[in-house]
Parts: C-alpha cells; structure tokens; sequence
C-alpha cells in the first residue's frame, strides 16, 4: 500500500466509525482532518467533496460488511447451514456499536438524490442477491423446496433483520434474541424441502 | 379550542411535517416561527424548548397515527378482518410522502438518551401493545390458534412493515407489494386455527 493509500485508508476508517454513530451527514471534512491531524486541503485531494466522501465511506462499509459478515459465512456447508451462517452474522454486525450503518444511513438518504443513496443501493441490492444466491444454493442441495423464490425469502429476511435491530437497539426488549430465532425458524422452517421438514 | 391551543395545533402540525421530511433534527423553534410568521419567543412559551418540542411532535405523530390508522382499522370486523385492517392501514400510513415519521424517528434517536427518545419508545410500545391486543382478539373470536404469542406475532408484522418501508422507498422495488401480500398472506396463514386453514 502506498503512503497515499494508506493515509486514505485511515481517513476512510475514523470517518466510517464517525457516520455509524453521528451519521453520513455528520461528516465533515474539516472536523475529520482536525482527527486525523491531516490538513483540510489534503483531505480534499483525496475526496474532492463532502458527497464523495460519503460515497467513499459507503464504498468502505461495503468493503467490510463483505469481510465480516459475507467471507466468514461463506466458509459454512453450502445450503442451509451457509443461510443460517449468513443470518447470525448480520445480526451481529447490527449489534455493533452504533448499530447498522446501512439502517441508518437508509434513514438518513432515502428522500435524497444523488451518487451516495445510489452508492447505497448498490450496496443493499448486493447483499440481497448475496442471499438469493445462498438460498438458491441451498435449493440445489436439496435443502429448500424447488418452488421457493429466492428473493422472496431475502425480502422477509431482510425484514427480520430490521425487525430484530428495532427491537434490541431501540426498544431494548429483553426477548428479541429469542423472537427473533423463533422467527427466523419459522422462515427457514417454511423454506424447507418437504422430505427435510424435521431435520 | 382556546387560541392558544389553535396556535399550538398549528406549529405542532407544520412542525410534524418539517420532521417527516427532514427529521426531528431538521426542527428548529427560529426556523418554524419564521415559517409561521410567530416571534421566537411565542413559540418557546407554547414548548420551552427544542426537546420539550421534540417530545410534543412525536406525540402529535402518535396522535395522527391513531386517528389515521388505528381507529379506522378498529371499524373492521373482531378477529383476523381487524389484523389484516390494522397491517393495510400502517402500510399506507409508510407511504405518505417522506415515509413512516416514526422508522426515521427512530433511526435519528436510537444512539440518544432523554425525554425525545423516551417518548418514542412509549409511541411504539403502545401501537405493538394495540398490535397484540388485535391479536388476542383474532384468538378468542377463533381466527388465530390458541398457542399463537401475540407478541411475537407482532414482532413479525412489525419486521414485514420494515422491510415492506426499506423495498418500497428506499430501493424502489416494483414488486414491493406482491412481496409485502405474500408475506403477510404467510404469516397470516401460520397464525391460523387449523380449521381455518383454507379460510
């Protein structure tokens, strides 16, 4: 990595750390280059904007959704197990400090236009299809039933997953952990081939 | 309505507008004086404060929620009729321009402390509360099975609502609503007495 790189590369860590508590439009490059002890023109050259940097940091919180929560579960047994594996490590990147950087940063972009929602977007539908693409695995194995629509299995996943992260972040409800396993048993119960119903 | 509570309705209703778009932190007393051609000083007598204002428009939210989509739905026939009515109205409620004020409320409030979030969590606490209580209803009327949790019935119904939000306006699916219908159809079915099973 080249120093440039590597200066980048920080920036782009205290900021991704800084959006997941305060948010993209918490960002500044101003307050970010006092942090860093770098100068606000240098910051500048690296990301020419206030919006490029949020694409940056979106780009960042991708890049390491990917390598905590997509890579470790892809190192599960293909089919249910790998959709399981998927489950668990979403649900504990939302428990991090802060929480989902993606929820919040929906919340914060959807009435908006421009290169950092559709940075955003990109970003979620990647991950979905990541899901359809482990559920249709699962359907090859002959884990899921044939007439499953993967997508339509990632969109109610996906919806517990929210569910799950408004109930524990916010609600602070002492049982989400355990609604929300019956919840996704349920799911992946429904999904099941017909000869695995009891596995 | 004495005048002092018409001008208090009148900054509590262009106030809730300000935050369902640009969020309770978009809410400023100088900015909405301005706006509604008061002194700075006549709207801290009405609030005190911009939390005191903050609690106040989430209250008034939870006014417009109930007067929107609770009562409605409770029209609608005891038992599953009256769940179905309930999930179609709050779909609705998510789909006035700038979304559910209360997903953005929470994702705005979810890292604080103090009277704002505090009012929340009681909004959502008693609209899952109401949630239930349909739930129970569906129950005794012989819709929904004996051995269905309330609570964790509504727990799915509240994830689906979320991910039918995040689909809907955030990436725009166009099949958003057949996915919220198939879900829902779903959960619906698996909360069913057996003898109703083909109802």
């Amino acid at each position: 990595m080249s120093k440039g790189e590597a200066t980048r590369q920080a920036i782009l860590a205290r900021a991704f750390e800084v959006a997941t508590i305060e948010g993209l439009q918490g960002l500044s490059i101003g307050r970010l280059a006092e942090e860093l002890g770098l100068s606000k023109s240098g910051l500048f050259r690296h990301f020419g904007s206030k919006e490029a940097l949020q694409v940056a940091v979106i780009e960042e919180a991708g890049r390491l959704f990917v390598q905590d929560t997509l890579l470790p579960a892809l190192r599960a047994a293909r089919g249910e197990p790998r959709v399981r594996a998927l489950f668990h490590r979403w649900i504990e990147w939302g428990n991090r400090p802060g929480g989902c950087f993606f929820i919040a940063a929906v919340a914060e972009l959807d009435d908006r236009t421009g290169p950092a929602r559709d940075a955003l977007v990109r970003a979620q539908n990647a991950w979905i299809d990541e899901i359809a693409l482990a559920v249709r695995i699962a359907k090859d194995e002959g884990h899921f039933r044939d007439d499953l629509d993967p997508h339509q299995f990632a969109f109610e996943l996906y919806s517990l997953m929210l569910g799950s992260h408004l109930y524990g972040r916010f609600l602070r409800d002492p049982a989400v952990a355990t609604r929300t396993r019956r919840a996704f048993d349920s799911l992946i119960g429904s999904a099941r081939a017909p000869d695995r119903k009891r596995a």
